[in-house]
């Protein structure tokens, strides 16, 4: 534990022997602490700009409280541990563990090879322990870095964990924040960088206290989820540093080397200054400081090269983003279906525009979207953009989850695996896919709102009510949904499985030693299509 | 008229001896257009992307028509003519004027002295024509440029002109397209530029039949004025080929110099192509084509940067933006009230800084809108900003619509134009300004719809409840409220009005010709504000 670690700006932090507390409730007239073990009630006192602070002794490591707002008891939505998310916040203690990752170095972007994983599904046991097990595995399939899909606090135990509601605390089914800490000591220790993917465009509907403490959100604009986050309203400033300091957190506390920045087309912000273009300030500031190379990568649904142009050009400077449209126009020439989003890829044509330019809509119309959609990327390296054949959108988000080993032919999974590898793009994977995993990865959730949990079920069979389909859609809250989308391990054992397991660290390690395949350079590419013969060159 | 003119792309064109019909009508499935004088009906043929097509000789110039979608009979909304709004539409011919401007060079940026009227209430006849008469007095005020108050169709003959249904259509009691292609060639002949205010952020409440063709506003965004016009949803490209046929026909048709562009922080578009953008592309690509220098001004809330920096670095190249933060704090330091917006303008020192960094906001806390606002206007330089010490929305929207003259003393008000003219901006003027006339510009409208009437009115009196005041709001749609709002001229017979106007002339001349006063360069410039000797130096 270092003296001069930086403690967090907001919320309730034990940090160099002290405990200071610093919430913002702009609109409470009263703010206290209580500890419900001894009825405790610490008052705190009134700051500039809607906050209230004291500094404080009597909350240590590990004790449990609640705020106080006015006459309300509510759970703190900024808490580092959050055991149940309608019940006591606990205190942390960031700065106890013992990191021995000084000579621990992030690799270069162009040198990524991401394996994506879900804590609870990825072991039978759903812990970040259960994945350290694992990390030597990993090693020798050949990625460099692991990236989680999201940790904070999230109703019950099982989620996808894009329905958090605690963003600082990490799930405490998964291992807590000790947990975390401990998995990506050992990660780095053994080489392996760990990228978080992070929800700052929405928040779970269930347990989200967030909107009790301020204006946490502005109807300004309507998200797929609801109302936008308030980046831009009155009363911003403390939602922006919010999100500011949960960055700073995985970077500064836990070690993070990258984070994923989930769905930024809905993060709505007409500041002059954009929320990403401000995280993206702070994390170089970080990086200058600790004289690291910490990373964002954005999911982003716009064609935007904006979001990876540099901040002197009004850019938002994001040093990768996912291209999803590479992934359609490979499943599409791979023999895919052709409805939804799919209709707007034509197959190899398709997939040749995005070797060559990336965005397959660069401007053009998509009939899909009904618009002209997109700009070019041109001048952009490859190591901006990150490409998969399966992820777990892709793979989840179908009624039945089927992962590619359910719906190609062992020697299609095959060409669609070299098509990512080959490319000029950081090539990501989704866990059990380079052994091609019979389990699906389906949609679950544990919820205890009963009518939520309804509501989600009645969305989920309404989603595919146009499917002609003779099962079922699975039930998302029913345990064994979680159950049957875990990875089976012993599969393994049996050959068909070890073979295409063979299959990816021959080509992972084709794709870091070959001068060819190893280069993300994009300029002179070429790609061509012959529609025809059906054949990429 | 020239045969190599271009034609409109959208609408109802009668151009080079032939009509030619292209209306967008996506979810129509029989388009025709009616004239009602003999009851023909001429029937569209379906094109791509929701386009209904003709070409026909039935449809000449002065020809009343509708259009037909399925059973519903409607006004053409693209018209160029439509004396009523709720009635037939007519055809123009845009090209039959003679126009003898040819010699007409634009001037630059930097020596404009741009003077904001509103063609309703200028001149007791409230017409284009009564403009033509009155220019020789506008030449010897000193001013170089007039700003036109929006003129496209809107309900009845009194409004303030943001309240325009017809984007296309020229007011017809201020004497429809002809008229203003009259004034405009007048002005060139007498080496006066002409700018028109636009409006692209939203539609008038009644008659507003666009909604009729096509998906032409989204959910997405919410604005002042209800949903947001579609930017950049589904089915946006034909409503950004509107705005965009628009922006062409003002340039190319009336020869209008300049458009100055209502309220552009309304318009809410997350295209990788922000609309803004593409109009500066087009603008371009036309002043190129044609050996022009047309500009854009716009009226932007957001003290953002990147609305005038240069398209290759994601801004949107706006020639230049009005600052209200000057109009604002220039107010305040002569010791107007400070309530709403002024509360964030401390007097003086506000000034010096509007006056040093343009943006008195460039980052700092705005308590009235309760969040970090702004960016650094450093390196721009003077000529991409104008400055007013009064405008129609700062004397119309107070209760009264007091102008300066009503609310200052004769020393401050010549003190307060001294202060716009010795700025390095461009300085604006509002009509009447020149002579401290006495008439105020109040708030009116002439809707025919009765319970809008109500509604107008209703919110009018709402929005100033607030005020002790012994006085009655106006009553918007009386005629009396319009009245009482036009200049009246014969004032200027009176000793204290003629003063004012050789104060105003004799610095406008200053500004003109001193080498000083004359630059809008910023580099090196230094404001200085001593609080307790309220100096500024």
């Amino acid at each position: 534990m270092s003296m001069t670690k930086a403690c967090r700006k907001i919320g309730v932090n034990y940090c160099h022997g002290t405990t200071k507390i610093n919430l913002w409730c702009p609109n409470a007239n009263k703010v206290a602490v209580l500890k419900p073990k001894d009825e405790t009630i610490i008052h705190l006192e009134k700051a500039d700009f809607g906050y209230w602070q004291k500094t404080t002794d009597l909350l240590q490591p590990g004790d449990e409280y609640f705020m106080l707002l006015d006459d309300k008891t509510l759970p703190d939505p900024t808490a580092l541990q959050q055991p149940d998310i309608h019940q006591a916040s606990k205190v942390a203690n960031l700065h106890a563990f013992e990191w021995t990752d000084e000579h621990w170095q992030i690799p270069a972007m162009q040198d990524f090879i991401i394996y994506e994983l879900h804590v609870g599904t990825f072991t039978p046991e759903g812990t970040f322990e259960a994945i350290i097990q694992k990390l030597d595995d990993l090693l020798e399939l050949g990625i460099n870095a692991i990236e989680l899909m999201p940790v904070a606090q999230f109703p019950g135990n099982r989620n996808w964990g894009y329905d958090g509601v605690f963003p600082f605390a990490v799930q405490n089914s998964y291992g807590a924040y000790t947990g975390l800490q401990e998995l990506v000591n050992a990660c780095h220790e053994k080489g392996i960088a760990v990228i978080l993917d992070v929800v700052y465009n929405h928040l779970g509907p269930e347990g989200n206290y967030l909107n009790d403490f301020g204006p946490f959100f502005t109807d300004k604009y309507q998200t797929p989820w609801g109302k936008a986050i308030n980046f831009d309203d009155a009363d911003c400033d403390a939602v922006r540093t919010l999100y500011i300091e949960n960055v700073l957190l995985w970077l500064r506390d836990f070690h993070i080397d990258g984070l994923r920045l989930d769905a930024v087309h809905a993060i709505k912000d007409f500041s002059a200054k954009h929320i990403l273009a401000e995280i993206k300030e702070h994390v170089d500031a970080f990086n200058q400081e600790h004289q690291k190379t910490h990373f964002l990568i954005a999911e982003c649904d716009l064609n935007d090269r904006r979001y990876l142009e540099p901040l002197s050009q009004n850019g938002f400077a994001m040093d990768a983003q996912w291209i999803d449209e590479f992934h359609h126009a490979l499943r599409v020439s791979a023999g895919g279906e052709k409805n939804g989003y799919y209709e707007d890829f034509s197959g190899i044509s398709s997939l040749a525009k995005a070797y060559q330019d990336a965005f397959v809509f660069d401007g053009l119309y998509s009939p899909h979207r009904k618009k002209k959609f997109g700009s070019s990327a041109a001048g952009l390296a490859g190591e901006r953009f990150v490409v998969f054949s399966q992820n777990h959108d892709q793979v989840g988000n179908r009624m039945l989850g089927e992962r590619s080993s359910q719906l190609f032919s062992f020697e299609m999974q095959k060409l669609m695996a070299a098509a990512v590898f080959i490319s000029p793009y950081i090539p990501m994977l989704f866990m059990g896919e380079e052994w091609s995993a019979s389990s699906p990865f389906q949609y679950f959730i544990s919820h205890t709102d009963e009518e939520l949990i309804k509501a989600v079920q009645e969305g989920r069979k309404k989603e595919f009510a146009a499917f002609v389909s003779e099962e079922e859609v699975p039930d998302p809250q029913a345990i064994s949904t979680f159950e049957a989308s875990k990875l089976r391990w012993d599969e393994l054992n049996l050959p068909q499985y070890k073979t295409m397991l063979a299959y990816y660290k021959a080509l992972i390690q084709l794709r870091k030693t070959h001068p060819v395949f190893k280069s993300t350079q994009r300029k002179g590419l070429k790609a061509y299509a012959d529609e025809t013969r059906q054949m990429l060159y």
